[in-house]
């Protein structure tokens, strides 16, 4: 599993997340436990808990009000990735799924809804009832990004405005949600859950753009899965948008595009046209600035180490490398 | 849609909660409204609405009090119908799935998502956290029968036990839950919920144990699908199970069972066993017994023209058709 030593300061405390995620989803039946431990041991930077537990230091939370939550946001992520493994036509058009992954639907979308209820269980031991309202509207918006996703496949026409409103749903809200509620559960003041929100959001949009940046420059071996999926799969990112909207070879990867969508060939081409252009180094350009839109907010918030551990977990978002 | 008069007490709310539940997934998304709209209007008895509004009277609850739980409780059971739809393994091992069937999966499985994500927003009016408490754990309890649905299916060797596990996990439990809630939205005492409980626990019982007889005694005209679909998926119900026990006819099945799943084929043969064996009248007793069992419980509860209905709710499910 990847470790971030950035966070040193609740190294402990992650590790009691770590023991009481597999511990949580032990259960009597043996196919919801399997499934559900191999999605844990497969990894994952456990960033949502991590936001949770780092928030909740603000107001100087204990681990006993923390970690419910804080296991309960990685949860509905996890709930969401399992999701995602639910097949979609446009990818069994030209392949055809074998048993196993098509077994695979059923027992995804089952331990997908699973997780999610175990998440609610633990939700509901809080009081607050602004905890519950938080995650309920959130989980709307995040189907929202989800379908949106669907919808805009392979449509060349999108702009930037589209592009972060997906992202915003996909990744940004889940994130500022663990800020915001670290925050609430700790009993911290409006302020510090309002600031702490706008500084999860910041760093989840900058988190994303990075993502879909790392799926076009980076190399399969640094990312473990194919280099170029988004666009395979008819997902525009940001740097295609960029590179789209830059004639001529907009009109080029317009073409090749619609040559994906249509024939299943030419990704290679449009991949290093969308390199070579100056779409990757805008989108770069636009990370930084979400970067410092994060720690500004930081600004506003008292100075404790908590504070450094932020900055320090802003900025190392985008030098990532995986 | 199929309204039934015994309802006729509260048929002005039930208008509401229908009128409630075509506003609520009117929104900016478009694939999602017409997704969830077409499921809507697709019909279903509403039994869960009409449970949470009969179980409110018992302490005078509002319409104020109850249509957001009346409305979420149907939503979570939509949600949990469209789940139902995406594709499994077994479905797809000799029939090849069309591109639409298969599209149909993502977008089945984002809509079952959205359905129970706004169901939590209408939870999450309410101040008092039994509300949630009793939701997420029956959520997960309801994924615990599933999962054991997949696991058990072709399971000649299942017995009574298995059964009554899954169907009340199935339909039970949530049935259970909306008289359950409907009381404690109205504030009404422990005694009260606890009767109400039991009584839907029973109902639940006694009204998926008569689903299951009628997909082997109705036609397709009165049922509106295939007869005998479950035997034809591997789900081993009630009147199966008995005809199992019951030899020489017992072993004859067992074959006919194996012979399902392995070359799709003797599903008739099979059905036509089951319908003679004693399966089918020793399920209407179990049934029976349920129905009686609900109706006392209803005895400890005041005696009011709601209670009534509630009785008459109880027989009609073992004499109905649909």
């Amino acid at each position: 599993m990847k470790t971030i030593s950035l966070f040193a300061e609740i190294e402990e405390d992650m590790l009691k997340v770590e023991q009481e995620l597999l511990k949580i989803v032990q259960v009597d039946n043996l196919l919801l436990t399997e499934a559900s431990t191999h999605l844990l041991q497969a990894g994952g930077k456990r960033l949502r808990p991590a936001f949770v537990l780092l928030a909740g230091r603000y107001n100087n939370g204990s681990l006993e009000q923390l970690l419910p939550l804080a296991v309960a946001l990685e949860l509905i992520h996890m709930a969401r990735l399992v999701h995602d493994d639910v097949i979609d036509a446009s990818l069994t058009r030209r392949v055809v799924p074998t048993v196993k992954a098509c077994w695979g639907n059923r027992v995804s979308m089952h331990t997908g809804d699973y997780l999610f209820a175990v998440a609610l269980k633990l939700v509901s031991q809080y009081e607050d009832p602004r905890i519950l309202r938080i995650l309920a509207d959130v989980s709307v918006k995040m189907v929202e990004g989800e379908v949106q996703q669907i919808i805009t496949a392979f449509d060349v026409e999108q702009g930037l405005r589209d592009y972060l409103y997906r992202i915003k749903r996909k990744t940004a809200l889940l994130i500022s949600t663990s800020c915001g509620l670290g925050a609430i559960a700790s009993g911290a003041p409006p302020s510090i859950v309002g600031g702490l929100m706008r500084y999860g959001h910041y760093v989840g949009m900058a988190f994303q753009i990075t993502d879909d940046l790392l799926d076009l420059t980076s190399t399969e071996a640094e990312l473990g899965k194919a280099v170029g999926s988004d666009l395979s799969q008819g997902i525009i990112t940001l740097p295609v948008i960029y590179t789209l909207q830059t004639e001529p070879i907009g009109s080029h990867l317009r073409e090749l595009i619609r040559n994906i969508e249509k024939e299943g060939q030419g990704l290679e081409e449009a991949l290093d046209l969308v390199r070579q252009g100056p779409g990757i180094k805008k989108a770069m350009a636009l990370t930084n600035r979400y970067i410092d839109k994060a720690k500004r907010e930081l600004n506003w918030l008292p100075d404790q180490s908590t504070r450094d551990t932020l900055i320090n977990v802003a900025e190392f978002i985008s030098y990532r490398k995986f």
